[in-house]
């Protein structure tokens, strides 16, 4: 008897063999073919039942969700469904599901609209569409270790509370343990966060990057994998409050140096999917075309799911300036037709969504790199080229979800940081340390940021970022 | 001219091969030695100037902590600390040290207290011990991904913010966007969480455990790795604010199974390290001995650091239940001549630190799985006995630093679990998701916790968990 994974025996090969195997139930057809699924695989095992030998009470019990453990013989399908089925010698109800509270749950075997699903996140990892996503997100994670791991990258825990609030990157969660309908006070009436556990002012983290670099400046060179957050109050298909950050940071690489490794970075970790995900891409590749001809026409991507990947794998990014690409959005059709939302009509514009797609998805046809934006629409630590005017950022565009990759060469020099910062009022004393990294041995030193969550929706092309992360965190709803 | 890395460097054989390397000065003696090092390694690659050659007013900016870029040729090395060395033909700075700032930072070549190098933990990475650490750290973080990837766990990020408060695993951080100042009220005082920004109260997660079987119960073994936070204020240095947890939570697998893993996981990982960390756990070692050599005899560990890491890769560990462990510590010497602080009088007592240690480092001499605890000092959802009195819990007990893993099976019995969090006023309807796993298809399941700080400290041999995390968090402390 050999206690398997379901995964295992649909690979088998050891006929006549007795097997063990703990599974739900998906169906039961005919009182006679269980499909049992385990999780470590999108596909079911048959289980062929001879009802006649059982007792008929326990097989009442073999409903949809319930637990069961079976035993029985390897032998070749006789359906052209599968290959494998398992002959039940016996079989155990571990735990029961009653079909009448299952008809109430998005168990219950029909379609359910997405919005459903995620109100009860805890039971739709139990589909094929959710089960599939969360072992390619969870394969996509071990490979982005891998690939960074395998480059001698060194993987940093950067702070998640922390009493920095100067990075600017967007509104944050504050964190407390004071008692908040009886808060200490100052005599001007504000809160005394000197009594609080860390004795100021605390939030969640929106990036690691800050202290990312100075790790960098010793380690040589580090990634982040980790949750951060945002409080912007955006109820949209592509927000979170918490999301999964990834952050290179390179010492002495600059802006191409980062650009190559950004690209060869999502290669790698994209291939690897193919390499091992294949039957839950399948079944995703399926599900997108379904999705996909549901809609109309002219809001159809083109490309399948499998055939996106592939051109991304097998495609060189375009590195487009930004300079270049405001003349080409300015002369281009959509933008001297008025089809814009927001007319391209100088230099200096920052671009929007539907800017970014028109140039992978229309001009250039490929993923997009685009650099040296102008100084005023970008963060105050990126280097500021010789003309004064622009600094070494870089976006990745992709196909369907725009900016995927931000990145870019920081300042390293310390006047010029400096400056910066007076210029935007940030203050020197609470960034003391991040000036540090610059007097002590500075050097040419690059990184990007690649939200997970995107990458997740881009491999397994659902459209809502709250479909690709198992408990999603956004305005009004933290349940679970 | 070969672009190297200086770990590549010290293990080249290509004589006379001419290579560029950037890194900063750890020494420069006798205005000939400059000690590079880049991270990639604890050992510096020695560069060797024929002062002669070079301008003066250049050679005075190589001082400790400039950032330089060598280019010379690889050469046996003369001395005898080092097989190789490089042979300057040319050097840039690229970012001068002033001496006399550095000589106020850490990274003055002196000894520094490990209270002082925590003051500039931005620093201190450039440091030989916490770089050591910090790379043993992500070693060690990539062996806990591919010990799970490789046995088919998949890996499920637990959200962070939590609207479920009811795990009692500790005090918790609230998370909020409200105005602290001044924030929205009911009519009877108390605050109106329903204006914030999930819509109810929530705070940090101080386990993904629940979430984490909610996903077993679909994906069949699953496994967690995110950040956990404790509001305690417990200054010791044993515990942090902010820290990292592995949570393997497995389906159809009972007490035994779960002892089994996490012995088989923690083999694993160690031996891991031992075979990719050799130059940092050497370092270790050493350091680790320098420390104890200077405590008192009585507080010495006996074992060296890679001894103690062999010890435990090379023992299998003893499984003792709670109610054996107590009968040993009751006739044990050191209860009956009272030098516990805790004299163990009863069945049913909690179990403190110094009685840990004495099974594991007196009395076994082995590392320790304690299991079947009173069911009154441990959590709600531990699976209850058939004695009525115990639980299916147990905790592995390491030399040195006592507990280092948590685990049980779970309470899988709708009714039982109902009746448990009867008992212990625990709100149904605030674990409503939680019951529905035990409504729909449950089974026998276990899992356990591994705080990976703890992991790291007996990896490092370091005394204070604050000093193997990058940015610790405590009371009092938030900075950076």
């Amino acid at each position: 008897m050999i206690q398997a994974k379901i995964a295992e025996i649909l690979d088998s090969n050891q006929f006549l063999q007795e097997f063990e195997v703990n599974g739900w139930v998906r169906s039961f057809r005919s009182n006679r073919f269980i499909a049992l699924n385990d999780g470590s695989t999108i596909n079911n095992l048959q289980c062929v039942i001879d009802f006649e030998n059982f007792d008929q009470d326990e097989l009442k019990r073999i409903t949809v969700g319930a637990a069961v453990s079976v035993k029985g013989t390897l032998v070749e399908s006789q359906g052209n469904q599968q290959r494998v089925e398992i002959e039940v010698k016996e079989f155990k109800i571990l735990g029961d599901a009653n079909p009448e509270e299952v008809k109430l749950t998005i168990l219950s075997p029909k379609r359910h609209s997405l919005e459903k699903l995620r109100e009860q996140a805890h039971l739709r990892v139990r589909t094929n569409t959710f089960g599939a996503i969360m072992r390619v997100r969870s394969k996509l994670s071990f490979a982005v270790h891998s690939y960074f791991q395998q480059n001698n990258f060194h993987y940093v825990n950067t702070p998640i509370i922390t009493g920095s609030d100067a990075e600017g990157a967007g509104e944050m969660f504050r964190v407390s343990a004071l008692d908040m309908e009886n808060p200490p006070k100052n005599e001007d009436g504000s809160i005394d966060f000197r009594e609080d556990f860390f004795g100021k002012e605390t939030n969640l983290t929106v990036s690691g990057q800050l202290e990312g670099e100075a790790y960098a400046m010793g380690l040589g060179q580090i990634y982040t994998f980790g949750p951060t957050f945002r409080a912007e109050n955006s109820n949209t298909s592509r927000h979170l409050a918490e999301f999964w950050m990834i952050e290179p940071e390179v010492a002495f690489c600059d802006l191409d140096g980062n650009m190559d490794l950004a690209e060869d970075f999502i290669k790698y970790v994209l291939k690897y999917i193919l390499d091992h995900c294949q039957d839950d891409l399948e079944f995703l590749d399926k599900r997108f075309k379904a999705e996909e001809e549901a809609k109309p026409k002219a809001d159809r991507s083109g490309l399948g799911l499998l055939e996106k990947l592939h051109f991304v794998i097998d495609n060189n990014f375009k590195r487009v300036s930004y300079t270049e690409a405001i003349e080409i959005l300015k002369n281009s059709k959509p933008n001297k037709k008025k089809k814009f939302n927001y007319i391209i009509e100088e230099w200096g514009a920052d671009l929007q969504s539907e800017h970014e797609r028109f140039l992978v998805e229309k001009h250039f046809k490929c993923p997009v790199i685009l650099f040296d934006y102008p100084a005023n629409i970008k963060a105050f630590y990126m280097r500021l080229n010789e003309d004064g005017k622009t600094v070494r950022a870089m976006d990745i565009l992709f196909p369907g979800i725009g900016e995927i990759v931000g990145g870019s060469q920081r300042e390293e020099r310390l006047d010029v940081l400096q400056n910066k910062m007076k210029e935007l009022n940030i203050d020197e004393k609470e960034l003391w340390w991040y000036l540090d990294t610059r007097k002590f041995g500075t050097c040419v030193h690059s990184g990007f940021g690649l939200g997970f969550e995107r990458l997740v929706q881009f491999v397994t092309g659902m459209g809502n970022i709250r479909d690709v992360i198992p408990f999603p965190r956004f305005p009004g709803n933290a349940e679970f």
